[in-house]
C-alpha cells in the first residue's frame, strides 16, 4: 500500500519509478548498495518524482526522459535526507531506522555523497548548461537553509520572516524545482510552466509548514516519531515562533531557558497562544496560492491531481 | 611562504589561483562562508590544481578557463577533506583545527555538502556532458574508496591488491582527473593527453603511498599530527599490510589484536619486518613510471615543473 494507491491517474508511473530508482542505484560497493537498496526499500512519499511527472504531462511527455529526471531528484532529496538524519540524530524515519544508526555516521556521511554524485552523474547526461547550474545553486540553497536551521537553534530572536525564508530554502525550492524540470522536459509553454513552478513553491511551503505543526500536535503513531522532536532540538518553528510573539508574560520564554525542556508545557502554552492556529492559517493561504496556480493551468486529470494532492497534504497525519 | 615559491615558473598563477579561489567560494550564510574562508585561509598545498594548470600548458592555454577548472577541482577536494575529517575524527590538519572540530560535525556536513554544490555548479557552466559524467563518476569512486577504507578497518585479511585498488579510488583518479582536465581544456592531442592523465595516476599512487609511509615515520612536528594516526582507526597501510604477510610467528597479527594499540610497538615490528622499504619501492616504482610518462611529453618547463615536483613529493617530510 502506498500513498498513490489513491490516484489511479498516477498510480501505474509511480510504480515503474520505483523500478527505474532501483535500477540507478546499483553500487559496486556491497555496504553501500546494501544501505542505500534498504533506504528505497523503506520508501518515502515520493512526492517530488510525483510532482515532475504531473507537470510533465503538461506538455509532450517522453516517459524515458521523465523517469530518469525524476529519479535524479529523488537521489538528491534522499542525499539530503540521510545528512539531515545524521545532523538531527533522528534515530528513526518512517518508524525504521535511519542509515546512520544502522550502519553508522560513517558510511552515512559518504552514502550521502554518493548519492549526490550520483545524482549529478544522471542529470549531466541530458541537461543543458542552464538547467544544471540552476539545480547546483538550488541544493546550495537547501544546504544554506540547513546551516542557517541549524545555526539558529535555541534563538529565541526568530521571527516568521525568518523562518518562511528558511522552509523556502530548505524544502519549497526543490518542489518548486521538480515541476519546473517535468514542466521543461515536456516543452510546456512559459505561461504554464512559470503557473507550475509557482505551485510547486506554494505547495512546499504548506508542506513544510504542516511538517512543522505535526511536531507539535502529530499523533506519535502516525508520525512514525515523537511529538516536540524538533523543539527538544532547539529547532524553533512557526507555531512557537509566533506564539513567543503572543508571550507577553514571559512564561513561554521561562520554559525555553530551562533545560530539558518540558515538552508538554510548551506545547500547551504554543496552543494557548494561537501558535498553531495561526500555522494553519498561514498553512492554508498557501494552499490556496498554489491552488490558484493549478487554476490557470489547462484541465486535465493531472491537474485534478495535483488539487487532490495539495488537500490530502495539508490534511496528513504523517 | 607556500609550496609554490620554489617553482618560478608556476608560482605568479598559484597566487592568482588563491584570489579567484577565494571569489567562488563567497556565501551568503555568514557562518559557512567564515567556516570555508578559514579552510582556504588554512591553506593546503592546491597540489590539484598546479597538476591542472601545468598540464593545460601542453596546449592552448587559456588563464580564465583553467583558472575556473582548478578551483572547482579544489573545491571538490576541499568537500572530501571536510568530510574525510569527520570520518577520521581528526582534529587537526595542516595543525589547524579541522572544521567539525571548530564549527561541530553539523555544520561541517552541509559546508561539504555546500562545496560538492559549489564545484558542480561551477563545472556546469562549461563542461560537456561527456566530462561532467566522467568527474561524477570519479566523485563517486572517491565515495566509495573511502567507504571501503572504512569498513575494511581492523581487517586482518587487507591485501597489497585491495590497498592498490583503495588508494587509486580515493587519490590517484582525482590527480588523473586534475591533469586530464587541464589537458581537455586546452586541447592537447590524444597523446599528450593520455600521458598527462597516466602520470597523474601514477603520481596520485605514489603520493598516497608516501602519505601512508609518514604515518610510521614522519616527523611529528613536520606532519602536523601523531604518527599511528591511521593505524589507531584501524585504517591499515601498506607498510603494515606488508609486514603481516612477512609475520610468520604472528608477532605483529597479537599486537593488532590488543586494544588500545601499542602504537610504537607495532610501528618497530613493521619496520623489521620490511614493511616501509617495501613501501618505498612500490612508492619509487610508480614515480618511475609517473616520469616515464613524462617523458614522452614535448620539452618545456612545465615539463621539468613535473619532474621536479614528483620527486619533491616523494622526498617530501609532511
Amino acid at each position: 500500500m502506498t500513498l498513490w494507491d489513491k490516484y489511479p491517474v498516477i498510480k501505474e508511473e509511480m510504480d515503474a519509478f520505483e523500478g527505474t530508482l532501483r535500477r540507478f542505484l546499483s553500487s559496486k560497493n556491497e555496504l553501500i548498495g546494501s544501505a542505500i537498496s534498504t533506504m528505497v526499500s523503506a520508501g518515502g512519499k515520493r512526492l517530488r518524482p510525483a510532482l515532475t511527472i504531473a507537470s510533465a504531462h503538461f506538455g509532450e511527455y517522453n516517459m524515458d526522459e521523465i523517469m530518469r529526471i525524476a529519479s535524479s531528484i529523488e537521489i538528491l532529496h534522499m542525499a539530503t535526507l540521510i545528512h539531515d538524519d545524521i545532523i538531527d540524530e533522528a534515530k528513526t524515519r518512517r518508524s525504521m531506522e535511519t542509515m546512520h544508526q544502522k550502519y553508522g555516521v560513517n558510511v552515512a556521511i559518504f552514502a550521502g555523497d554518493y548519492l549526490f554524485s550520483t545524482s549529478f552523474s544522471i542529470l549531466s547526461v541530458k541537461e543543458d548548461v542552464d538547467t544544471l547550474v540552476h539545480i547546483a545553486s538550488i541544493i546550495k540553497s537547501v544546504c544554506e537553509g540547513e546551516i542557517e536551521q541549524y545555526c539558529s537553534r535555541f534563538s529565541k530572536d526568530m521571527s516568521v520572516y525568518k523562518y518562511l525564508r528558511r522552509i523556502r530554502s530548505k524544502t519549497a525550492l526543490l518542489f518548486m524545482l521538480s515541476c519546473e524540470l517535468g514542466a521543461n522536459i515536456s516543452h510546456c509553454s512559459r505561461d504554464v510552466t512559470n503557473s507550475l513552478k509557482r505551485f510547486g513553491m506554494f505547495l512546499g511551503m504548506a508542506f513544510q509548514i504542516k511538517d512543522d505543526i505535526l511536531d507539535y500536535i502529530g499523533d506519535e503513531t502516525k508520525i512514525g516519531k515523537p511529538v516536540g522532536n524538533d523543539l527538544k532540538d532547539g529547532i524553533y518553528t512557526l507555531p512557537l515562533i509566533y506564539a513567543m510573539e503572543k508571550d507577553n508574560n514571559g512564561k513561554l520564554k521561562d520554559l525555553l531557558y530551562n533545560q530539558p525542556y518540558e515538552i508538554e508545557k510548551i506545547i500547551e502554552l504554543v496552543i494557548k497562544y494561537g501558535g498553531i492556529k495561526y500555522a494553519e492559517d498561514l498553512m492554508d493561504k498557501y494552499s490556496k496560492k498554489a491552488k490558484e496556480e493549478l487554476n490557470k493551468l489547462p484541465h486535465n486529470e493531472f491537474r485534478d491531481f495535483l488539487f487532490e494532492l495539495t488537500d490530502d497534504l495539508v490534511n496528513r497525519e504523517n
